[in-house]
């Protein structure tokens, strides 16, 4: 039962977590490998803010997905032995209802009157595809980055629903420096004088906005290490303008706008907002008043906590704070601090590091 | 000989380190103390990026300067033994020559006619204040942030005419985390419409760039590890706002935003992007080819090189590098490294950790 890009509708009313409702949101997912007759090799996959569903190449759809290298047949996780499920976020624009979907109640576009959107929202919204596919108990949730906390909202308020947790470059809860950043890219979209409070025109988005936050993403995602050895003070086009003080001269900006020209085009602004405010949002503390009652609501038989040493947004004393706060309730927690250069993005490209973790984790299930 | 917001103007033409050139600059300056008639007691002062001349009060404007806690009768820079000059970097907007001054060749302000702006200017036109006081040698360079690597430059183009140095939270070049940094600050002054090319009024300048700006110069002049105990994730009001995801709620939020209030008024745009840039374009390796042979252009007979731990502007290893490379020309120097929790912006704010080393630094000279 692989598919690329099917949706599900969630019949009915659909609870937001901090108040009103979506009327029958639509999920957009795909599925990798077989669900077997006991139904109990189910793997729930959770993005970050900005990927689609599509995580990886299937039958139905060639193209690489954004984790490629780890899933599929032979590969950590193994499509040949699980079931693996992605669910494109709630409040994403990749198929699943957020701001930019039709608003059933109006027959016109949410926009800003999108309930607010939080990363309960997203666990609830993907267990209800997991229950649509007849899966109970799901053999594991991964979650990176962001999706590590949906990851755990999800362990949070589906306690049995859930057996083991794997956490890569996440946190129990944003910091103020990650607010900050976040906050931040919020205003650069929201200043731009075409976001119009949100009601862009589909042809005109704020792209500039878009193009400065997605920089500041990227200043973030990655590690002064590693561009302290890939791009050092080297100039694009070998000499320094003359003249004009500002263009780009040095190819750390180059690469910056590139990479920031590559992103604008493809992510709606409003469901930016909307997911990155939900991100500030989400703290396990609140499941019970404080980060231990949280943790204390799981019931996870086996917990993988993964951290990079040089990630500036999820920093490492956060993946101790899970790891530590996991042990305490559950025994067979462990912790894995890898050393990559590349910063948050590390689970992303550097997949030579990640991978056997993964691998061991699943193998030895 | 104390003076508040005197100026002087370098007659003649002032050649630019990257081409073309002022027609007699304009740079505005204050002392404290007085110079001895060996003229052997003078230590000029280089700021950061945004400061005035107004270092310290004086008799002449009682107004806290920047620096107040270090610089007077009886503190660590004691005006009862030294004659301290401290000179608005030439660029800057607070009485010396910049992009907001008049153009004399053409009765227009400057704006982005104004030559490409480098340290070694900034350092160079210093030099010609210093000079204009009647001090062949100066007893102490002390450079802080930006003035860091203007107090290189001034130490390397003018080896005879500084016998001491003392770099505070700078480096010896840009590397490119920073860079990317400020070419992003000054992306968002240059796309607010408002800047119109460089061509603002007045009345009305792009303040919202600027904001933008200011706050991710805050979210790198602070620390991670601060705001985390300052703020956690306290939020103002103490509920969250229902309706509106995007308005401030937490107190870093409104931390940022009460600070950026604060500076968008006060400098001027085109001047904030000269001076920028010129951050970005310093490497002292441009002085002989490398940073070996820019450290052995100095004749300094003593340095002390402060790092602060939690500074990722100036990150420790850039600190480290300065200190390594003084010290292969000049046995005398010393490197401490302080544990203070307030990230770059330390010198300024965490007084008591910096006052004891820069006091035991000029008594025993």
């Amino acid at each position: 039962m692989s598919g690329a890009r099917i949706k599900v509708v969630l019949d009915g009313r659909f609870a937001m977590h901090r108040g009103g409702h979506l009327d029958s949101p639509t999920l957009a997912y795909e599925t990798w490998g077989e669900l077997n007759s006991a139904k109990d090799n189910a793997v729930l996959i959770f993005s970050g803010l900005s990927p689609s569903a599509h995580a990886a190449s299937s039958a139905d759809d060639s193209s690489s997905g954004w984790w490629e290298e780890m899933i599929g047949s032979g590969l950590p996780i193994d499509t040949d032995k699980f079931y693996v499920i992605c669910v494109n976020s709630l409040g994403s624009c990749f198929g699943s209802t957020g701001p930019a979907s039709i608003n059933p109640a109006t027959g016109e576009v949410y926009r800003l009157d999108f309930p607010v959107l939080t990363l309960e929202d997203v666990a609830e919204a993907a267990y209800g595809v997991v229950e649509h596919l007849g899966v109970e108990c799901l053999h594991t949730v991964v979650g990176c980055s962001m999706g590590g906390m949906s990851g755990l909202a999800y362990c949070v308020r589906h306690p049995n629903a859930v057996k083991r947790f794997i956490s890569i470059s996440s946190a129990a809860r944003g910091e103020p420096f990650a607010i900050a950043v976040r906050s931040l890219q919020r205003e650069m979209i929201r200043s731009d004088p075409k976001w119009l409070g949100g009601h862009y025109s589909a042809d005109d988005p704020p792209i500039v906005g878009q193009r400065l936050a997605r920089k500041l993403g990227m200043i973030t995602y990655r590690s002064p290490e590693e561009w302290r050895g890939r791009f050092g003070r080297e100039r694009i086009g070998g000499e320094t303008p003359v003249g004009d003080p500002f263009t780009i001269e040095f190819s750390v900006e180059s690469y910056l706008e590139n990479h920031a020209l590559k992103f604008t085009g493809q992510f709606d602004p409003n469901c930016y907002l909307y997911l990155s405010r939900a991100s500030d949002l989400f703290d396990l503390a609140e499941h019970g008043g404080s980060l231990e009652s949280g943790f204390k609501r799981t019931k996870l038989e086996r917990v993988l906590v993964m951290g990079v040493t040089t990630d500036i947004l999820f920093p490492l004393h956060q993946q101790r704070e899970l790891a530590g706060g996991f042990h305490n309730v559950c025994a067979n927690t462990d912790f894995v601090e890898l050393s990559c250069i590349r910063g948050h993005d590390s689970f992303l490209v550097d997949m030579d590091a990640f991978r056997p973790v993964i691998c061991d984790f699943f193998e030895s299930c």
